[in-house]
């Protein structure tokens, strides 16, 4: 672990933040290579959930208004419990704490925490006595415009700018459920002492999926394609299921076909990503742990030298957002669902008979005929009427009753939402640890970084044997060519050849190219490929191509040219 | 105007942020369309000036800490000037209000706004007096942590990401001038009463390059590109010079080579991603706008219904950030430059004679000579020194004097760094609007969003002509093969194929793909283009490799099939 992240600031992946002022807790900087890593991922993400579903992509602010987090419910319920030593003035994240001093799981509330401090007596590390424990909320606030202005909030997840524009959305797929709306960006969470690096940010990269469907179908018509894979299954009672995902459904373990689906989908994708498969598994929330709204929700574990941690979470979050912002902004967030064909319903009307009613009733006959004509509930000899509050029971000679037919053309519905929440920079991360390699070539010991070869952030290395003429013009040359065809290619004229391929194999580039002297001969260079140190030579008309082969696949580089040594 | 901002609205290019909870003033939302064409924006800008400089791309937080913003300045001088109404409690920002009311330019200053308000008597719109103006810190501020915890401000700018971790960056350049360094993401700024809807916003997106560069070189290889390119130069004198960039330099109105490069750049990029270029030029700072360290500074402007609106801004920011940087952090931000060949400096060095010294000097000899050692000025028949403080003058008998020669091998700079600092979310605006446009087609009038075709955020759309099978069958099988392809691709099958044409017509999507009756008998497909709406009808086979030549280019969709009525 310490050789992976002093490779990560060394090289340029991982750097951090404000490190000339000192640092600061919760913050990360990519370097050149760590943001073209995450790009990769990125564009990866969107061939998978966005251009491959029926989804869109949106970008909303990253400051939102009160209303947004009063509705959504962060305002009061996204906090942790903070304790603040009364000597050193330290302040911890109290779940945390209790659980590196005493080993024990915590609640998350003020009340629960008072009462283990106090039975075990827990004390600061400094040996001061904490204050009372408080609710801390973990979203940053900020002020809107001058003055007093107006609250804001640095967004706690991407997922509310999506919810409040549900009307707009829905608009655009015009009406037409199933639909996705996706955002990846920045989200924020004001942690009190985050200390794990890139695993526990206070400003982190979110890609998230919100999926509405119709309550009554969650299915997904390309579910076949995961219906056979297994994956580690580890459900709410920590048992763990080696069963395909069409089993885990039809046993009840995933609450329906389309969180499988996802499930499935997202481990197709992390795989892809490089994410090792051994080092992955989905856990489903135990009861006290899924929101209360969650119908089910499971998380992608990936596995590191910080233990096994969430690095998606795919959750059934039902009507809850929807509903909450309906009720708040008064705005109508359902859709209508047209039936394909009406549905023809027989219903019984009553006709007042006014000939009937007038003698009766005199003054009051016309309000009761009212009465009378909107009255829907059951009909038998008589009928109970309210007319201005009082109770008068009508008998049947007074009225007719008429069977007519009502067509119902469809029903408004507030759609349920399946979201997978993908936490990129973790994901980042984690493909790294799990890439990393140390293997001996030709006797000596070298760093490799296993990446796959469509997510590395340079994919090629020109490399000139000797850094002189002709070999660097010609270097520049191929570059160019490379960089036309759209690879991130670097050039590198630095050193001895050999310590160059290390340098490109430490940073997973996957494919060195070399020019040589018998380049000037007959216009070839050699490719190498990171993993096996192979090398092939080919002709640098075919470079673009053999390359773009290459990079999309697994393809053996001997496929391509003579092997070379 | 009114029909390009409500189109824009209806299609999904552009929302009000939190429009169900009443909205807020400097906010936008991107719809599908909207960042669609953005990150073709974004994808453009890294081509231009990532990929083909030699330039890196980099991401850090938003969030930053206060040190970086003392040393930036930017916690003391990024003000605007703002006035409170007693009586209402509006508050506006001065200078906008004052040339509004008085058409008069203000200085930023309290002090000269309070003379204007006094000696014109300036009045709240609401009749009420002004409170006395203040500075209004244009950072959104928020706290980092728990309890008082820590000050953090959202960035103002990308650059200051850039410019703090410069030491890892030219560590990862092998500290070799020039390169460039950017940044795409966001960018904040509370202002005072934004009102002018996209191009006034709290929370925008952009894309900054720094070009770091010896201060001595401010030459580009590739200028002789735009040697001849001419576009519209108002100079700081508000004189328009409608000459070669090449002369510009030459004549003095821009400051350097290098400036220029990025000026002709700049304007080859904005072109391309489809501003128009006789809605463009280049403004040069005025004496009193520039900043203080500005060595020179271009604005990029773009006329639209809101005026001649600034896009871009190019400057020479000199060594400004590095040295503050440098100065406040107590980092060396310097980069040792290795001379190509040592340069090769005569010395004279002072050679102390101890048997003369000792018997003259007595207990003070040993540090005469030390001082004699490390004497560097001047050499005459005798030398003065300071020993402990006592000035004490030595005769030419104490030392021998010898000449050496030293190497120097090169010497420590501090970069200079020219900046083109884009505003994206202007330029998407400038975009939207120079390509709106209305004509006739068919004796109908329609609506065309005229964007490049590279540009596009759904670049082809599937229309089976009947809504039907095995019209629609057909027609989610082609798009399969286009999304499968790469592209950017909507299916649609509701409304007359006419309408439909109308529509994609009016969200900008270049080509239309129409499966008709033919199509059943002999597998081809139309291709309608937007801007002519000629139809050509293509092999479905050829259909992928057409379109990617299309869209790439403006060549004619009749060299691709034959003519189709």
């Amino acid at each position: 672990m310490r050789d992976i992240n002093e490779m990560l600031v060394r090289r340029g992946y991982l750097w951090q933040s404000f490190e000339i002022y000192g640092g600061m807790a919760g913050f990360v900087d990519y370097g050149p290579l760590g943001n073209g890593l995450r790009r990769s991922l990125e564009n990866l993400w969107r061939e998978y959930f966005v251009i491959n579903e029926r989804a869109i992509e949106i970008d909303t602010p990253t400051i939102g208004i009160e209303d947004v987090f009063i509705a959504s419910g962060h305002a009061s319920s996204f906090t942790d419990v903070a304790i603040e030593c009364e000597s050193c003035g330290k302040i911890f994240r109290a779940d945390h704490y209790i659980k590196e001093k005493l080993g024990i799981e915590t609640e998350e509330t003020a009340e629960f925490v008072r009462e283990v401090l106090s039975t075990y007596n827990l004390k600061c590390e400094c040996g001061g006595r904490f204050k009372d424990p408080e609710n801390f909320n973990l979203m940053f606030s900020t002020t809107i415009g001058p003055g007093k202005g107006k609250p804001g909030y640095l967004r706690p997840e991407t997922a509310q700018g999506i919810f409040i524009n549900f009307k707009r959305i829905a608009d655009y797929f015009r009406d037409k459920l199933p639909f996705g709306v996706c955002q990846i960006g920045r989200a924020y969470r004001n942690e009190i002492s985050p200390r794990q690096g890139v695993i526990r940010l206070r400003e982190f990269n979110q890609a998230e999926l919100e999926y509405f469907t119709h309550p009554g179908n969650k299915k997904h018509p390309l579910f076949k394609k995961y219906n056979n894979l297994k994956i580690p299954l580890v459900d709410k009672n920590d048992v763990e299921h080696n069963i395909t995902l069409r089993e885990a459904v039809e046993k009840g373990i995933i609450a329906h076909e389309l969180l499988a689906y996802f499930i499935g989908k997202t481990a197709d994708f992390l795989i892809r990503a490089g994410i090792k498969k051994e080092l992955l598994r989905f856990r489903q929330h135990k009861d006290d742990e899924r929101a209360h709204y969650a119908v089910d929700c499971w998380d992608a574990e990936a596995k590191t030298s910080y233990g096994w941690i969430e690095i998606v979470g795919i959750a059934d979050r039902g009507d809850y957002d929807l509903t909450r912002h309906k009720k708040y902004s008064k705005e109508d967030l359902s859709i209508f669902i047209s039936y394909d064909n009406p549905i023809i319903r027989k219903v019984k009307k009553v006709i007042p008979k006014m000939s009937e009613l007038g003698p009766t009733f005199r003054g009051k006959a016309k309000k009761i005929a009212n009465a009378l004509e909107n009255y829907s509930g059951e009909i038998g000899e008589s009928i109970e009427l309210d007319v201005d509050g009082e109770r008068i029971k009508v008998e049947r000679k007074f009225f007719d009753v008429v069977e007519t037919e009502e067509k119902i053309f469809g029903e408004r519905i507030v759609p349920h939402v399946i979201e997978p929440s993908f936490g990129l920079d973790r994901i980042t991360y984690a493909i790294l640890e799990h890439s990393f390699d140390k293997d001996v070539v030709d006797g000596e010991e070298r760093y490799v970084l296993r990446l796959k070869r469509w997510m590395a952030p340079v994919q090629v290395a020109v490399l000139p044997l000797l850094s002189k003429e002709p070999f660097t013009s010609k270097a520049e040359e191929i570059v160019q060519i490379l960089k036309n065809s759209g690879f991130f290619t670097e050039r590198d004229d630095s050193g001895s050849i050999g310590r160059r391929y290390r340098r490109y194999d430490e940073i997973g580039t996957p494919f060195c190219v070399t020019i040589d002297h018998q380049t000037f001969e007959d216009s070839t260079v050699t490719i190498r490929d990171r993993d096996t140190t192979e090398q092939v030579r080919v002709k640098i008309d075919e470079l673009p191509n053999i390359l773009r082969s290459l990079l999309v696949s697994e393809r053996d580089i001997k496929e391509f040219g003579e092997r070379f040594r």
